[in-house]
């Protein structure tokens, strides 16, 4: 039987380091022993992996898992692709910021947001499937996709392994697609590196901002100047833990300032026209 | 110490249920005992609570799961408002297809793509945020939303408690923008429903289609009539044990006929834009 005093403890050193020192008012009263909270709260991703390899009935658990995700409607407007082969993963590493990690982890798994099936199966059927082509059902495809990628990322820690999101899919979406032979409809909303962590791998659990900035009581309350430098302090003194020099709210305005900070994605739209979303 | 055997044949027991009978090749091998595992895969919607209160403390280990989740580039473009005054949880209820298990769960939470704040804390210095305009930022913001529900609902779960995702809160985002102070530039992505399970509820586990379906290896592979016409009976059979008469596929081609599928939502461009989000 775990030690829940112990495991409690441990918790609460994970949440010191979740919000930079300050843990959450309220959060030590027990439940936070819970082994389940104490996974979420020591996420982190994970670039470095060891040459183990990531098999099967792994992704198939891990799999079970994403489809194990609500979706809308249980439409599952999503579909994920399971990338192993060497010249595949390359390529696509290729397009998507020339990331090592991608090359590096164990499988490689696209998930996708997937209105093609359900009008394959309206076309099969001589039905109109009009619906797909407005911004609500691109969006939908996008949480679905999520949704399920997040409960890989849980099941996929649950069983020690770690993962790395890889957004930088969306880079090129034309060509990943076509490594994948996506069909119109099909797009690709995030990729998910998973291996086995290098126990050498220095990389901690990155603050977040203070709960008091994120969760709002019954209406939204604009943040204040003092909470987001305080926090920049906290970030800052995270990355100098991994020798590097450099806060949050720097990074913050360049990506928003202009459309440089999106990596060619200021194009998204036409992208996903051109891939049969219609997004209007 | 849990009985792993026994552990196991309940997560098989639950598979069975999860896939409609049929458990995929490689899932028996041991992985399958893990306990997170396990609780992600009896994962279901629940819309009937108790009246047992879901206190301050919980919705703070909850929230901080939800922060915990990966977030684009660390942005955290997302906020959560928590609704527990009856009256703003009554108006939101009536705007979002007037269910009522909104008005009975514990607390309703409303996950919101956030751009609001970055783009306040780049005015504050006089900086330009103009990236934020491009749909890649609404979909980002969507995303992080979604991630962050993810890890709420798993925390919820591993407290005992039942959650449902409520995404009829965008069949009138302006309004619900209205009653939860939203600034522009934050727009609701989906409620969440967290309460007490009524133990009298005989709601189960919804199957999903077969993993060969949704799972491609290397290349994407169009869904087969027999694959979704075994899955339909699956579905049927579920729902028999519901005391209802409905299948998958009528529902899948329902709502991707025209935009009388989408509740409204037809206008989801419209309104982001109305909001501060361009998505152009």
């Amino acid at each position: 039987m775990p030690d829940v005093a112990s495991s409690a403890a441990t918790t609460d050193a994970t949440l010191r380091e979740r919000y930079g020192g300050e843990v959450p008012v309220g959060i030590r009263s027990g439940v936070g022993s819970d082994d389940v909270l104490a996974l979420l709260y020591r996420h982190r991703s994970v670039r470095r992996f060891t040459d183990e390899p990531v098999d099967d009935a792994t992704v198939t658990a891990i799999v079970a898992a994403a489809q194990s995700a609500a979706t809308s409607s249980n439409l599952q407007a999503w579909s994920v692709i399971e990338v192993r082969e060497p010249a595949r993963v390359d390529a696509i590493a290729r397009l998507s910021g020339d990331q090592q990690f991608i090359r590096d982890a164990g499988v490689f798994l696209v998930f996708v947001a997937d209105w093609a099936r359900a009008r394959h199966l309206a076309a099969d059927r001589s039905a109109p499937a009009d619906a797909v082509d407005y911004l609500e059902s691109t969006l939908v495809g996008f949480v679905d996709a999520a949704l399920a990628a997040q409960n890989a990322v849980i099941a996929a820690e649950s069983l020690g392994l770690g993962t790395v999101y890889v957004g930088s899919v969306r880079n090129a979406p034309q060509q990943v697609a076509e490594l994948l032979a996506l069909p119109s409809g099909a797009f690709p909303v995030v990729g998910l590196g998973i291996g086995h962590p290098d126990p050498a791998d220095a990389a901690g659990i990155k603050p977040r901002l203070p709960q008091s900035v994120v969760r709002h009581r019954e209406r939204y309350r604009p943040v204040e100047s003092a909470e987001v430098e305080r926090y920049d302090e906290a970030v800052r003194a995270y990355y100098r833990t991994q020798q590097q020099d450099r806060g949050w709210l720097q990074g913050v305005l360049a990506r928003v300032r202009d459309r440089s900070g999106l990596h060619g994605r200021h194009t998204m739209r036409a992208a996903l026209r051109r891939r049969g979303l219609a997004s209007r």
